[in-house]
C-alpha cells in the first residue's frame, strides 16, 4: 500500500482547498478512465495489467533464456525505452555486484552518442556471451538507430548472421516500421509496443519487461502490484485514491508560485526511480510554457550539496519524499569503548532507523525553511510495491496533467531538436534549414 | 584553454548590460585575490597551487603504494569529501571497468546511510586487499563517522590491530578533532585539510587528491592545470577571464528572472562534474532566500526526459554546455546495404562529431524556446583541463556569489537537519528539542 503523508504541506494551505480541487480531480480521473480526455489515443497503460499478465509467461521464459545463455544482455534504447527498466533493475540490484545471483547483467546502450563509451562497451562484451535487446518503436531514432549498427555487426562478427539473429530481440511496432521490417528480413524475435502507450508510460509493456525479466526480478510481481493500484486508483475520492490526492496537492502548490519539484530518496538503489519520474513528469506537464519543473535528489548525500540550497536559498521548492518504511538487511552501530566521535548514543541503532531519524529530521527543517513536504510511504522495496509505486506515478501523472490544463501524453516539444540535429548533419530534405542554422552558427 | 561562448545569451540581453557589471565583477574578483570580502578565512583555494604542488610528491608516491597493495580504497566522506574526487576520477573512467588498468579501484562510503548499501559493501571487501582514506574535518560528521566506525572493526579483523593502521589514512584537521586524535592513539598515517579552504572548494587539497592519486590519476598535471586558470583569471577584464564573464552572464540572467540553471553535459563520464558543480553553487549561492537553483543534465540521454519540459515547459531556466572539441578514442558510422534505419547520410561521421551537431542543434532549439545558452569549450578531456575546469568554477563561483550579495563560503543552512537529527536520536543537550520536534510528528 502507498499512503500519503500531507501534514508537512499543511502550512502552506488551507484544507478547503483540497476539496475545491476535488471534482475537478475526480473528473481528470474519470476522463482518464473512460479515455475521453487530451491524448486519449495514448491510455492503453491505465488498464495494462490484464494485457501485461498475458505477456508474462513468455517473457519470463525469454528472461530464463537470456539468463542461461548470456552474461550479459545490452538493452538498445532511449528515453522510456530506458529509464523504465534501469528504475526498476537497479531497485533491486547490489550496487557493488553487476547482477543479481544467477541473472544476467544488463548493460544500456543507444542513450546516448558518445563514442569512447561505445568503444569501451563493445571492448567489454569480448569474450562475454550476450543478448542484445533493441527497443524501439520505428526503429529510425538516431541513438538507438546507431547503438543497433555497431551491435548488430559485432553480434554477427561473434554469432554468425544465424547465431546473431537467436541472440537478438527487437521491441518494436506490431505491424510497421524499420525495426519491424529488418527483423522479418533477419528473423529476429520481435515483442510489441502497443499502439496506445507512449514510452514513458510503457515499463509494464514488453518495453521494460524483457530486461527486467532477464535481470531476475519477478516480474509477475511486478505487474500485480502495478494491478492492485490501477483498481485502487479507480477511487473517486481522494482520500482513498493517493494519486489523486497527489495530483491535487502539487497542483494546489504550484498555483502558488512553488514551480520545482524535488524527488527526494534516501536509498541510494531508488536513484533511476527518481530519473524515470523525471522523464514521467517533465515530458508529461512541461508544455505551452507551462508545469511544475521537476529535479531529484538523493539524501543524505545531497544534504551535503544541495542542501543548503534548499533549506534557505531562493524559494519556490517543494519536495515529494519516498519514505520506505523498512529495510531487510541491516547493520546496527556498536558502542566503543573510546566514544570520540561522539557516536555511542546510538548504540544498538540500525542504520535504517537512524536514516529514517534523517529523513524526518530532514522534513520538519525544511518545512521551517518555507518547503512543503508530500511524504509518499512505502512499506518495503519488493517488485509488488515499485510495481504499485510505478503506476500511482503514472496515473496521477496523468491526472495532474489533466488539471493543469495539458495534455499529458504527447510531447511535441522533444522534436524541436531533432529536426535541427537532421539538418546539422545534412539529412535529405533538411538542406534549406540546414543553411539558415549554419549560418546562425557561424554569426 | 577553457573559453566562454555567450552568442546564445545575446538574444536575452543588451551588451551594455555586461559593462555594467563589469567593475563590480571587477571588484569581487579583487576581493578574492586580496581576501578582503566575506568568508576571507576560506580562500585558501585562490592561490592553492603552490602549496598543492608541495604536497603533490608525497601524495603520489602514497597513490604508489595504495596502487600496489589494494585493489579497492574505501574512500570515506561526504559532500566536498566526497564530490570532487568522484569527479574527477569517474572523468578518466571507462564506465564498464572498475579501475584503471594497474590502478586501484576506489569505492565511496559515508556518504550515506542506507545499512543495505553498507552490508553489500563489507561484503564486496571480502577476500580483497583494501585502504582506507578516512576524509573529515572534525571526525565526527554522522555519515563518515558511522561508516569509519564499521570500517575499521573490518579492517582491524582482516589485518590487525597494526596492519589496519597502515592501512588506514586519515585526511583531517592538522592539530584538534576527533579524528585527528584517533589517528595519533591508532598511528594512522595524517594528512591535513587546510583551516582556510572549504569542502566544496577542497579537490586539489589532500580531500581529493588522495582518492584521485589512487586512481591513477596524473595530479601533477591536475595541479598545473588548475595553477594555470588561478593566474588566467587574475586578469581584471572579462574579456580576458572567463571566470569573470561567467559569473556575469549568470548574474544578469538570474536579475531577468532565469533562476534555474541546468549543467549539461554530453560525455556520460563527465557526470559528477555536474554533481560536484551542483554542490558548488548550491552550497556557496543557496542562502538568505537567495540564488540560481542548480540542476543538471546529460544529453542525449535527457533529451528523451527532460528535453521536453527545456523546450517548452515553464520558462525561467538557462543552460550552461560544457562543449568538448576532441575526443581520444572514436567510432565511425558505417554505411549498410539495406538503409532501412535511414543512417546512411552518416557514412563515415565519428560519433564525436555527430554528438557534437547534438549539441549544436539543441542549443539553437533551446534558444527559440526562450532558454539562454552559455557555452563552455574545453578542448579534451585530460588531467590539465578538468584542473583549469575545477578553478575556473570555483573562482565563477566566488565572484558570481560577491555580485549576488551572498558569502560564498559558509552554509549555515546544512545545519539545521543535523541540529534536527541530534534532536530525534536523543544525543546529549538536544533533549528539549527533541520534545518538541516529536510532539510535531506526532501532530
Amino acid at each position: 500500500m502507498i499512503t500519503i503523508n500531507y501534514k508537512n504541506v499543511l502550512g502552506f494551505l488551507k484544507e478547503y482547498e483540497l476539496d475545491y480541487l476535488h471534482d475537478i480531480a475526480k473528473y481528470s480521473n474519470e476522463l482518464l478512465e473512460n479515455k475521453k480526455g487530451a491524448g486519449n489515443d495514448f491510455l492503453g497503460w491505465v488498464n495494462l495489467p490484464t494485457e501485461a499478465l498475458k505477456n508474462a509467461k513468455e517473457i519470463d521464459a525469454l528472461g530464463k533464456e537470456i539468463r542461461e545463455n548470456a552474461e550479459v544482455l545490452v538493452s538498445v534504447g532511449i528515453g522510456g525505452s530506458y529509464l523504465g527498466a534501469r528504475a526498476v533493475i537497479e531497485s533491486f540490484l547490489n550496487p557493488f555486484a553487476q547482477a543479481k545471483k544467477g541473472a544476467t547483467q544488463v548493460i544500456y546502450a543507444g542513450h546516448n552518442m558518445n563514442g569512447e563509451y561505445f568503444k569501451h562497451l563493445l571492448d567489454y562484451l569480448e569474450g562475454k556471451d550476450f543478448y542484445v535487446n533493441v527497443i524501439s518503436k520505428s526503429g529510425t531514432t538516431t541513438e538507438p538507430a546507431i547503438a543497433f549498427r555497431f551491435l548488430k555487426e559485432y553480434a554477427e562478427k561473434r554469432y554468425g548472421k544465424d547465431g546473431a539473429a537467436k541472440r537478438i530481440i527487437a521491441t518494436t511496432d506490431a505491424k510497421k516500421g524499420a525495426l519491424k521490417t529488418l527483423s522479418t528480413e533477419n528473423k529476429y524475435r520481435t515483442f510489441v509496443i502497443p499502439d496506445d502507450v507512449g514510452g514513458r508510460y510503457s515499463v509494464l509493456t514488453p518495453v521494460g519487461l524483457i530486461p527486467i525479466a532477464a535481470a531476475g526480478i519477478n516480474i509477475e510481481e511486478l505487474i500485480k502490484g502495478f494491478d492492485s493500484m490501477a483498481k485502487l486508483t479507480k477511487d473517486s475520492d481522494y482520500k482513498k485514491n493517493p494519486s489523486m490526492l497527489y495530483a491535487i496537492l502539487r497542483n494546489i502548490l504550484y498555483n502558488k508560485g512553488f514551480a520545482t519539484e524535488i524527488m527526494v530518496n534516501y536509498i541510494p538503489r531508488m536513484h533511476y526511480i527518481s530519473e524515470w519520474w523525471k522523464q514521467l513528469y517533465g515530458e508529461s506537464e512541461g508544455k505551452d510554457k507551462k508545469g511544475i519543473y521537476p529535479s531529484s535528489v538523493d539524501f543524505s548525500t545531497d544534504l551535503h550539496s544541495l542542501g543548503q540550497f534548499i533549506q534557505d536559498g531562493r524559494r519556490g521548492l517543494f519536495e515529494t519524499v519516498i519514505r520506505v518504511g523498512h529495510e531487510d538487511i541491516d547493520l546496527k552501530v556498536k558502542k566503543e569503548d573510546s566514544d570520540l566521535d561522539g557516536l555511542n548514543y546510538l548504540d544498538g541503532k540500525k542504520l535504517h532507523e537512524i536514516n529514517k531519524s534523517a529523513l524526518e529530521a530532514t522534513v520538519l527543517a525544511h518545512v521551517d525553511g518555507g518547503v512543503p513536504n508530500i511524504i509518499i510511504d512505502i512499506d518495503k522495496i519488493t517488485p509488488f510495491t515499485i510495481g504499485e509505486l510505478l503506476y500511482f506515478f503514472e496515473k496521477a501523472c496523468g491526472i495532474s496533467g489533466y488539471i493543469l490544463g495539458v495534455n499529458p501524453f504527447d510531447q511535441p516539444g522533444v522534436e524541436e531538436y531533432k529536426k535541427n540535429m537532421f539538418a546539422m548533419l545534412g539529412k535529405k530534405g533538411y538542406e534549406e534549414m540546414g543553411k539558415t542554422l549554419r549560418a546562425r552558427l557561424e554569426k
